[in-house]
């Protein structure tokens, strides 16, 4: 009664609706996810807690469950074309982020590359990767603290970032304000910001990108 | 002495400096594009006021002043591409961001389409023009007060938006902070974000991923 | 000692003294809903816990608890009009705040039609039920994350709508924040705020104007 | 060609649109109005100032314009019902925002009375005109500094209060946040609150609210 | 050694260090109170939970806990003069930050007079009271929420009023700077501020300002 | 008609209705001194130009200016006591709040001593005055930037302190609310705040403190 | 596969990486220590809780953990020069975030000397105590609450000054906003100021310093 | 009277005191100024317009005016060591505080090195310079927008940065905070932050530290 699932989000976006997992119990998260899965669809959960996915799991031993990214996920969605999106992320602290976002692409169909640990303390780093991040039609960049690194990403590829901010730091990081401050005002043009730890609204973005990169070859 | 003009950015980027003129004398702003046309690039001035546009087109009188946008142009770039960027706007106090989103994409070279005064309070001016959004390869969904339009629009159309908060408004609108946060929020899939009243940044991003699009055709 | 019940609230303004759980003890909510019962008034108790709410049934057990909206309460009034307020709600996230104003007018006498998850992504769950919001004297309308909700409404309908901001998000929602600031900002008119998750205060303020709207009735 | 004027809005809501004039230029201004003033529909700018409204008044002298208000208005419409608005202010800084209350109820075809300069640290002033207050259907309650007038006044009468905060005080007010906070934290049930110095809004929703508690006499 | 515990204050200002428990461990409350004990000096222990008050005890059993002003203290002082304190509240949920004001005032030596739950929305309660409120030498004001209490009753009385925002609400209370915000903000003149939640803080002013009052009888 | 003046405020708190400049205008002001002026009472108008002052003076040429505090005064009033209220401030920048302060205490009858720029990077200037500071009743104390002041003299005096911040600095300073922060965090006991910028109400506080322990006396 | 450590910061920078423990788990900290003591690298992390710095110790029984610090270390680092870093904090509630200073401090091979709970409300403890640390190299002053020490102490002596705001207070404190606030607006100069409760940073910072301070003597 | 000079400051700290010339009058600065040039000190004050600066020189003609930085300085200092400062800057924009930091260092006596336009999105700029600024003894490093400048460098180079942030930038640049926020969490060690446009205390930062490094030259 309570919920109203949005099926011909598939047909409108082209993408099946993806189930927000924070809040609702795995009760509820099992009536959706069996409805989306009787349609064949690909089934994303994002933000559910291992207790919640296991219980999930008993009827649906099929999904898989990624401790790291907190997600559960199951597709037979292979990729259709060789491109990328770079999945590049400054420190270790920002790794369920990142993962967030990795399993997103893979989930809805596209190839993802990780570029971890490379913030801009130890810039060596960023450089010795930098023509793989160059080849994907599209990054994602993560980072917490003052959240340097899609500025200085910006200014050595070509092509567009999404930004994510993490609410990793203490103090005057005010729970990811700063990181979000300095990307919503990077010097570097390509930039643009999705809200604090929000992988799966990054992932989401590149896919589309990637999937404009690609129309003509499908 | 003081600038160090950054002339290989055509080559690494594929776009030359942009000059943000806000807080530069008119003098100093001769002397880059002076620089910059000399190279035969295009120029792109934001942020100038009238009174500084003049001065410079004493000396470069090909040179264009867009008054809304309050941006000096000059290119030689032609579409090459049908292809268009879709520049959506709420209301008409949006009008000036809105316009400087449409310039920068001009500038460097594709086409846009403006669909203004189609804020969320009168859904059927949105309604009735959603075909030629949907038809763009991206948009730029400028809003100022509450900034919902980016929300809406992200439920009807595929492609990616990059959304514009605006500082229009007053009260608890606190210059903008309103309609970003409500961007950042957003939950509808597909909408990244920009620094409030950053049109340049938002059509740069648009020609990114337009570029992209459109790669194969080139 | 420390307790001074409002008793003559109910002549003053019509209804009983609605009872604040949040930081009182079972013991203290107890004292007080039996002086209030021993009145033969309608009896409310918000927030609080299911734990608290067992020790006061079972010294009256006539009390009804609500988990979702962590209520509970006690009436033998009846609706005395056919009016109705429409509950609408954006997400099945901001379902405890939504149930809150929805017991709310029930136990203050007024009939309510709950309209459920129908938030501005995915606009057609909205509009096929227009009609029925339409009909009701006044809406409490409840959204989390942006709070576009009230303001795609204010377009829609005639009668007066009370928004609430609840604190479902993460990240720059801070809280509700975002979502407040949105409902503050809504460029429809008609449409007046309540505290972020205050589903009891919008609720009276509904049942208030549903009261005006039938006086000629009584 | 760049305002696109809702005039079905008056069919859909039962008022044309209201013109807000902060940030139009005199001549976009009067385009609208003339373009509203065409179907003989009441037409009210707000936040216009004295400069811009010489201007459209040398089109339309039959337009009033009210110095404290910053409105410019022309109506036919004569109140209806003998009900009335409470307008209701804390101090003579307050005036401004009260005035454009009373002008867009009157507008609107509303009687209002205007209870002045009553704050709370000089509480017999709020006494003594009390049950004129409680009289109204619905009150619009402006205040400033600390806000505190919704609450006291929700404790004393039984009808709707429309809470506006205005930017009058310094220091820690942080230009009506603080007044706006208050107000929104009111322990006085029956209290909605709109954006800072948002008179006309809260004098909308209270129109709006008139109307339903007067409907059976129409 | 780590502490540097200030004996000297007790001449230089008239009364002993008080100990702020929170952050401190059992362990070392016991040594700072021994320590003070040892002199002869009243002790007061504010912050401090019933587990680490029950160890203190356990070597001074001449201590007293109070649960709900979460102080353990000991005194001999006994009142010299017949001035009294009075410790005005809103709500019941403001108790504990009133009782760490009464405790503090009371081991100070000065009596004390609670007037509990008189906050403005029931404002006959406060009426009920004035006579004896009026009659302190000086008052602290307790609320949270909107925090409009000692605006209503710096317009009632002649003496000093020291306002105590607290915690108490939610949402857009933002931990009490709702409350706060309100009180620096008060138009009532009389009215100084401490911090939120600070009733010690609030107690030892008035204890000052008391002193004065009656420094002719000594 | 729009202005409710309080007159029985004297006999109700002891001293007239002070008037609050700001955003009134002259002619506003001059009817209401005059209204004041009427009863002999003393009239003290603070934040008003020198522009109003002019006007107003022109009709009550008794009336003094003083052009730092930004006050207009007339008063009868001579000191009935020895004591006196120590103003107390921390560099040149904060003298118009201190004599903000300075001419509301003479004009309501009380002596002032004036201990300036005595801010606590050089302590020397603080310790050579503290004699004269701690003989005061009470001492209002002004400071910007950081406003470490009331801490380092709440330590060394024991009457009490009302702390004024300033809005005196620049970047993090906020407008004075890093003042205010410090201030309402002092670790020194004995101080209580007020409203930034506002010597008017410390001073009226000082006042009330000061009557207190000079009541015998009279 | 996920860290990349920083193995050539020894050379790059003079010292190896430091870890930050928090959100780490105890494995993948051993795993960074492990390959970090392979080459004989002093090795410290910070943010540690005990319950995993046990596990670590399992496999590094050489390792020390400090508890008050929160410190995992371990060094054979022996100072080289007579020079000392002070270490100043205001109150007992400060020293973890002090004492991790001390420890990054003496892991870097520096000495220091501790002088705590001088805290400006009982000013005769600092003076006390200034030639000690006028005497060293470089001061790390650690406060919470105002904030005020480094400005007094900058204002005594003639060295640099590292502020660390700590997070130590409540209410208007802001988890530490109040004491950053304030060291950012120090009047004294000399200072500069690191995270809140960023003891590391000052202390590396103050390292720095102090190998310049002697690096004529090496 | 108001103005209390500290002309021990020299001796208690080596450099004379430093004049804010904002919210002084020519006059009061001129007096000032007098007063320290009497006893042959350098003299500098910062924030001093060119109109008040041109009044000072009428008597002081010595005085050099630098229009970029807003200083008015007189000294007879020289280097008296071959170390610098390097001061590094990262956009046009951020030209004046990095000007007031040089000026401020070359009036106390010490050399520096000028590296300016050298922000994060063109990373080549800062690479080509990077030997000059490792060479200094200190940095001083200014950057606005997203702050990102400290956190390269500080990968870069071993000695301390003080890093400035600006308030150049709009929208989510909150007038600096976004860059302040940044270098508070900046993820290099070695970095520590002063006020927004603090270019002057950086500098004096700077210099203490450059007295460190050659004190056994001198
Ligand atoms: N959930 C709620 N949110 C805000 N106010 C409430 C809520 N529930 C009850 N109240 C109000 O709180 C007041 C009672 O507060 P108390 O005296 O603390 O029980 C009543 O006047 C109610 O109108
Ligand atoms: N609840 C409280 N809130 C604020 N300050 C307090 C409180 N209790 C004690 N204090 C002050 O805290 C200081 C003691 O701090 P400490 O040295 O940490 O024990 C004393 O000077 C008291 O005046
Ligand atoms: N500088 C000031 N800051 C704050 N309150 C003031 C100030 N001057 C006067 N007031 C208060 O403002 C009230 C008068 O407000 P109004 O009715 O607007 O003139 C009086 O009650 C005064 O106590
Ligand atoms: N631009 C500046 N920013 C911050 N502090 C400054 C600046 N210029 C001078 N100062 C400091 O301000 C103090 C002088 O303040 P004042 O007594 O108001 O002139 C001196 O101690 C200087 O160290
Ligand atoms: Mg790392
Ligand atoms: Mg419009
Ligand atoms: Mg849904
Ligand atoms: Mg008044
Ligand atoms: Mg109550
Ligand atoms: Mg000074
Ligand atoms: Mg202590
Ligand atoms: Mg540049």
């Amino acid at each position: 009664g309570f919920v109203k699932i949005d099926h011909h989000r598939k047909n409108r976006q082209g993408f099946p609706e993806i189930v927000y997992g924070e809040g609702k119990s795995a009760e509820q998260i099992l009536t959706i996810v069996q409805s989306l899965r009787a349609r064949n669809d690909s089934v994303l959960v994002t933000r559910i807690s291992l207790e919640k996915a296991v219980i999930v799991q008993k009827n649906c031993p099929e999904f898989e469950y990624n401790e790291i990214a907190r997600t559960l996920a199951w597709t037979e969605e292979k990729p259709k074309t060789n491109g990328y999106i770079a999945i590049v992320c400054a420190g270790t602290s920002d790794l369920s982020v990142a993962e967030e976002a990795a399993v997103t692409a893979e989930t809805l169909g596209v190839n993802v590359r990780r570029i971890y640990d490379v913030g801009v303390a130890g810039l060596h780093r960023l450089l010795d990767n930098i023509e793989e991040i160059q080849n994907a039609d599209v990054s994602v960049c993560v980072a917490g603290m003052e959240g340097a690194l899609p500025s200085v990403l910006g200014g050595l590829i070509t092509n567009p970032i999404i930004a994510v901010p993490t609410s990793v730091g203490y103090g005057a990081n005010f729970n990811g304000l700063s990181a979000l401050l300095s990307m919503l005002n990077s010097c570097a043009s390509g930039v643009s910001v999705v809200n604090i730890d929000n992988g799966f609204g990054a992932a989401y973005n590149a896919v589309l990108i990637h999937r404009l990169a690609h129309k003509g070859e499908k």
